[in-house]
């Protein structure tokens, strides 16, 4: 039985320790894995502090943790107007406008969490208050680097909790090495097995990182110069401590990591619930339900779009439970259950589901594979199209484009992972592998998380390449002096035959 | 208090998997970590089967396990004459005849591997016997490759446990990269910090270690081709499905490593009795001991070199307990001990201890670091020099050169080490940071052990460098078709300058 694979849970309030954690989080669904740690810190005895602002999506207090809160000048309003922004993009338009809109929507995104740093970092009362807490270390998610940045003016050890940063930030931190050749670069949607077109155009793209990094992390640089009062980089701030990526071998290509990075993937697939009565008793039929998410940020879908999906529904013999806050159509079919909010990982734990459509956020894709339910993908930006990628090219799901979708396509994914029972099987062989491990992933991150705090940092996993620059990493000087080394001797050797054949000659003549 | 870090002992029996593993080991200190894992998989319900020669120094029977043993065309005075070529290399004589020595022990130490390799390889009758047994894995030592041929020849997936192979060979296998500009060598000393001309010499020993492979197992790569019937070198065969490094980074610098290797440094420094009685009240005194053993393979001295010890000892307050084999002196002095045997880790885990005399073998090394005891170091070949660098390198231990060693600096080294607090301090902090970990090395390399078992390999953690050529893994080839492209461009706008420019020219002068 896959299910009973061997997890230890343990207490570490029986190793007598108890600290006081500083958590600085991000919003959306970045806030579900770290407010796990936070709860389980403080259900371990340990003193955490998580700092929030006023106004957000998701974010808000919980039995085993205190929160503080700062006030931010933006209201809901707005926030939801950044989230609603996903939904115009699914509009049918032209490509410059499709342009105009993204380039639109990642201004005000950015911008948004820009103001958001700002506003704690820069609320002097706050930050003083913080200072005389005596914690022990800054848990926080790097996409935005404000815990760093608090964790250096404090004077701790900062533990990072992250998916991955665009542009290789988190792996060049942390000091891990990414050669082009079989790591694939964010957003190419490679596999680690590349063609030569596609290995030179993911040089290209790692070539291209430290670029995007500057443009992406510039704002950044000039809040950190202002709060820390030094000229330091944003890389240079980030340079993790420890760093808890939720990745996991099951899913990501094998690829170098340094001591200092501990995967925690599927970090909060394992709790589960049984479904409400009502639920329970629809679900319940020979042919199955599917479940039908496409995360937190996009649960709405314009008219068309949603017309393209009821009729493929139509045609299916299994129920469709679909998370859906949009106007609710006329007429929709029968095995169809619009809701506004879903027990997702439950009803993926169910023995009845038979595929989950998901926008393969990292998120829905654990639980997924915790659960090994075959998907159907349809990623629409940041990590998704490559978390798809992962799991396709192991022949557990099947990738569609949501902005070209049409009800035959669907219905052709559908198909294929529901009734051709090789997706079945490789996810499950995928899950047996993804939940076999020694610790279970959250008492991973705690542990880590302790370890960070008991020992004041973990400064003996601080890799000795982060105080290299490029040529030297490269070796690049070591091989100029060392070609100019062999340059010198064969011009050496040539000018001394040359001198040697020249004598010769002049003695032939002389004869 | 340190020795209440919390370590998980689970049993994985209740996962419900019972395998059937053969176990190919070595013999010496190597047989130490691999008994203990064949033992604890026995005892937790597994089939374990070793397979070791007739003849060895320390292979033996065990409780939890099954031994198959072969003949060997060797006697045990055979052996003994190889091990006691270390006190040989330990006598005072000229420069070439050291030399002369060195070369003629590693040849009779690599021909008595080679011999037992081939004892059990080329024992047909065996060999199908085992083909019989529907192993699951094979576990084994990779310094020789002889489980490794098996498991090829079988189709079963092979487990490695090792320290490390010179010329990187393991690092090579698993895919693992080593930069030289921040990855020390083998054998040459250096630390991750390198000044330019280290950095220098540390590359070009990275040149040369292909060279190095080649020569090492040039006699392997015979015997497997003989033995699989296909032409294949040992660095293909050693690929590793799931290693298992007895590394750990407390000690090792960090470095990068792949998802297929394990880190189970300190596998067995947890098992400990109490003293035998008569040891315990001799020990006892307000000064304390020193613990002094130089290895298995080295327990006697010339008697020059012992003297220096015993004059030594004579003048220190602390009693000194010796494992020693060679003849008694006439006289010594009354606080030292001479024992054929010590039990080495129950001494190390007695609060009396003061101080640790060893070779830095890796076992004694996990023993001392385990139980927080200061070293005095006198490395003599093997690993040792650049264990004893690592561990000096963090201020817990002095490094002495065990061929020109003196009464005085003997002194001064055990002087420093027990009266100078701060080498006490650096080895607890360095002791805790290692026994903090989430699991005891022992039970993850079971763990690992069966999960290689339960999934028939791990093939999901194969990187993919593994398939790439040295010109497809640095991108050359890339690299090479981008400058040339670049070198085009670049030569047809200097054409079209040059054209421009010559028809400016004509048209001024008929103008």
């Amino acid at each position: 039985n896959e299910d009973d694979v061997f997890l230890v849970h343990f207490d570490t309030a029986s190793s007598g320790f108890l600290g006081n954690l500083l958590v600085v989080p991000m919003d959306g669904s970045h806030w579900v894995g770290i407010k796990a740690i936070a709860q389980e810190m403080g259900r371990r005895g340990h003193r955490v502090t998580v700092v929030i602002p006023e106004i957000s999506m998701r974010m808000g207090p919980g039995k085993h943790y205190d929160t503080v809160t700062y006030p931010v000048p933006y209201d809901k309003a707005h926030i939801d107007s950044i989230m609603s922004s996903l939904k115009d993009m699914m509009e049918k338009s032209s490509f410059t406008e499709k342009i105009r809109k993204g380039f639109s929507k990642m201004q005000k995104f950015t911008g948004f969490m820009h103001t958001t740093a700002e506003s704690l970092l820069f609320n002097v009362s706050l930050i003083s208050h913080l200072a005389q807490q005596n914690f022990d270390a800054v848990l926080t998610d790097p996409v935005a680097p404000t815990g760093s940045l608090i964790a250096r003016k404090l004077g701790i050890p900062t533990i990072n909790l992250l998916r991955g940063l665009p542009c290789s930030l988190d792996m060049k931190s942390a000091g891990c090495p990414s050669p082009p050749s079989y790591v694939p670069r964010f957003l190419t949607r490679y596999t680690d097995k590349m063609s030569f077109q596609e290995r030179a155009f993911n040089t290209l793209v790692a070539l291209l990182e430290p670029l995007l990094c500057r443009l992406l992390y510039w704002h950044f640089d000039q809040i950190a110069y202002q709060f820390l009062g030094e000229e330091v980089g944003i890389a240079e701030i980030n340079i993790v401590i420890l760093c808890q990526n939720r990745l996991d071998f099951t899913l990501e290509f094998p690829r170098p990591i340094m001591p200092n990075v501990v995967l925690v993937g599927g970090i909060n697939c394992n709790v589960r619930h049984p479904l409400p009565e009502d639920l329970e008793s629809w679900v319940s039929g020979e042919h199955g339900f599917v479940v039908f998410t496409l995360g937190t940020m996009l649960s709405d879908l314009p008219e068309e779009t949603t017309s393209v999906f009821l009729e493929a529904f139509r045609q299916i013999p299994q129920k469709v439970i679909w998370r859906y806050t949009g106007q609710v159509p006329d007429s929709f079919p029968e095995n169809v259950k619009l809701m506004n909010w879903v027990p997702q990982n439950d009803l993926l734990a169910h023995p009845g589901a038979r595929a989950f459509i998901t926008h393969a956020g990292s998120h829905g894709l654990f639980e997924g594979l915790c659960h090994a339910v075959p998907m159907v993908m349809m990623p629409f930006g940041g990590d998704q199209p490559d978390n798809a990628v992962r799991l396709a090219s192991r022949g557990a799901g099947v990738v569609l484009d949501i902005y070209s979708i049409t009800t035959e396509s669907l219905l052709q994914g559908l198909n294929e992972v529901i009734n051709d029972t090789r997706y079945k099987e490789n996810m499950q062989k995928l899950s047996a592998l993804h939940k076999d491990r020694p610790v279970d992933p959250l008492d991973l991150s705690v542990y880590w998380t302790e370890f960070v705090m008991r020992h004041k940092g973990a400064k003996h996993l601080r890799p000795a390449v982060l105080d290299l620059n490029w040529l030297q990493y490269y070796c690049l000087d070591v091989i100029a002096v060392l070609a100019s080394v062999v340059l010198f001797f064969v011009i050496l050797i040539v000018k001394c035959l040359k001198l040697c054949f020249w004598k010769l000659s002049r003695k032939r003549k002389q004869d």
